[in-house]
């Protein structure tokens, strides 16, 4: 039986600011992604987070991002690798506190924004988001895009790297995504995101918009929560996999 | 053998700002109140100071505050009791991180500025800090000012409280301390602070400005390390002790 | 034929966060109360703010605040008048370059959240706030609750205080607000709401909640725009004041 | 008789944090570069700041940088072109507020740290700065590296770009800075930088390390005031610029 683990980014309020609808995706996912305060999610925020992320049985990852709330972590910040590890790791420790007072433990790190995306190709920065993780010394995965530079790293340092698909994103044939800048970077249509993933997880390919397929050893599928639609996919997808007999499991 | 600690506040660089001479002050106390992030300590300052501190064979004590960087952590803010445990829940994970990969462990916490003195007096303050320690866990002990609202809240839950003095700071005759804005708050003469401490350590009474003998229960004295005079003081009081036969040890 | 001003806090959100529905409360206020950045209103956001409030031919308010984004300036802050009085200034410079590139000028201040209660007492922030304006230098009026201490501060400076009344709030029979922390603090029902606001402006009195009638100058009603319901009663209220003959007409 | 203009960093302390002898350094040039608050500066240090330099005769100028305290602006942040034009306005705006209270006003601009590089080639940061400029709408002049992007985006709009040279930085035979990260990037030496400094302002040649001379028509002179030594060769290199005939004045 195929399994797949769906993630999702949870608890990016900030102080009196809402952003998305954690209570819903929480039914959908398996993982959430938990904002550490760098870009997102204040102290509260975080603590009533990982409340919910137990109690709906999902499990706990680090959403660690660069320093920057008035950017949410999406701009790239030239921080010395130094820097960036300190933070990681800052960011680890303080949302490691809530896991526990709430019964778990973060089980993996996904970088955010910006700082996922500098996983793929920038060695300084992926080797420090690895130093951070090694330092923290808990055994923990790192979720990336498949390829991503960051997977060697961590391969390098005994830390289990794990790929994810994105639900809602069309493919190249080459498997990189299409970019955001390009006309169909989004998949709009739910049914053609429920047909790619059942593919995906039950013959470990990616459908690229051009129909070729592409080998990928994908262990989650990144959904979305921040608004109505993005929370009904979810819901949806998670129901046909279910339906197909894709067991839908944590990856960590 | 008459024993006491002496703690100073270390670690409370900024970023380009450096503050204080941490690596003379490390050699002088036993106890180190290291900032964790909201009054002063990048991430990068915390880690290189807790390396510091396991060198030195100097005790890691988390110094938290309030959320305020501009004001570093000296202007009470009106925090709600759970917006203040979350905040310093997420100081204490945080720093714990760093004290771990330096080797250590967190043995203590002492708020700082405007939420030490909160502890005085604030009983929602107080007990959100206790609140905060209970479910962090680690069953740490809190340095607090004799007679301090917290303390008793920490005897509540279990949690040791431990009274400290003041080094360079007059006292009244009913032992508190002489406000800063009167003449006189300071005692700038090293000879007076020396036999004022060791009487201190000796006999379990602070001698008030006026002569009368408090009786405290002081376990550590605070001593400054923020100017080269606060340094040598510390430095001279230190070897004053040792010499007076008093035994200068961590009480964490 | 009497007149009053609507006024409403805008330009709420922060970055990646959204909040409050201005381009519908543009349509039924006279003046926006902006964010300055300090609790709220990143620079784009106050740039896009003061665009639309020209456009929609609405008086541009400075919204100042304690320096507190992660508490939405709802906190007090212990600062120095000195720090604060800086601290505000820093944001009507800020605030006025925007409005000057939208082809406006800031006509008022209306302190926010904590900073506003601490105007009705707080004898040191009261005249932190009208220092700033003095120095400012643009005799601009303040907005600020009948009787608040920082009138008379204003008065001895030759700043002209303007009072206000609020829309959805019950008062108490002495002309002060019913604490929000009593039952029966927010008036839910429009139709109260309205006839109420058409007595003020009319006969110059607020109706407290005991049907006491208390005489009041209020020059403006503060409404609020961060809810649909909020939106909807300061649509009907400005259609019901101009059905009653009421001129609805900015204050500054 | 050659004129030339000093200019130096000031103001770049932060709260409780000190940072540079702003005091002595204000002995020595004729424009200084006030930290804004993006990168250092709070709101008090900006007010004392400006006040410091009308009441030593010195010009105003807004050292404007990235969103980035933490960092010091010495990192480079991917942010937009309209978030960075957003708040380099926000900047200006905040900082003229204070020249004004002194007695003043920006007289020019000069882009702090990673800014300042990116001036030199990045054409969305640089055409933003522009555009803030443009905006703000007080004919101010720009301060750059000679050949910088920066300088022909502000021709296109009518913006004076005035280029300027380091007395500290040892420069290749094609007029570019030696970089950091070489071997004698730095003068350390008061004479050569003295010598090199005089010849420039004569003769608009800067003297590169192998001896050549670039032709620059440099119109100010960037000193250092973070360090004692810095302070000295400031005072040293005014001194010997007056003895050589060169009238010093600021340039805006």
């Amino acid at each position: 039986m195929p399994t797949i683990d769906l993630n999702a980014d949870i608890g990016e309020s900030f102080g009196r600011w809402q952003l998305g609808d954690d209570a819903a995706i929480f039914e959908s996912v398996t993982s959430a992604n938990i904002a550490c305060g760098f870009h997102a999610g204040d102290a509260s925020t975080i603590a009533a987070t990982c409340r919910a992320a137990v109690a709906a049985g999902v499990t706990i990852g680090a959403h660690v991002a660069y320093r920057d709330l008035a950017g949410f972590g999406r701009r790239f910040v030239d921080c010395s690798p130094r820097e960036l590890a300190d933070d990681v790791l800052y960011q680890l420790g303080a949302l490691e506190a809530f896991a526990r007072a709430a019964g778990a433990r973060i089980a993996y790190v996904k970088p955010h924004g910006a700082l996922y995306h500098a996983m793929v190709d920038h060695d300084g920065h992926a080797s420090a988001v690895v130093e951070a993780m090694r330092v923290f010394g808990q055994d923990l995965p790192i979720l990336a895009l498949p390829g991503a530079a960051v997977l060697a790293h961590a391969d390098k340092h005994g830390i289990r790297g794990v790929a994810e698909a994105f639900a809602d994103r069309a493919y190249n044939a080459d498997g990189t995504l299409v970019s955001r800048r390009e006309a169909g970077a989004m998949i709009e249509d739910d049914a053609t995101i429920i047909a790619n993933m059942i593919h995906l997880a039950r013959h470990g390919e990616i459908i690229a918009r051009d129909g070729t397929r592409v080998s990928v050893t994908a262990e989650s599928i990144c959904v979305h929560g921040d608004s109505a639609g993005a929370v009904a996919t979810a819901r949806s997808l998670r129901a046909a996999l279910a339906e197909a007999a894709v067991e839908i499991t944590a990856f960590a």
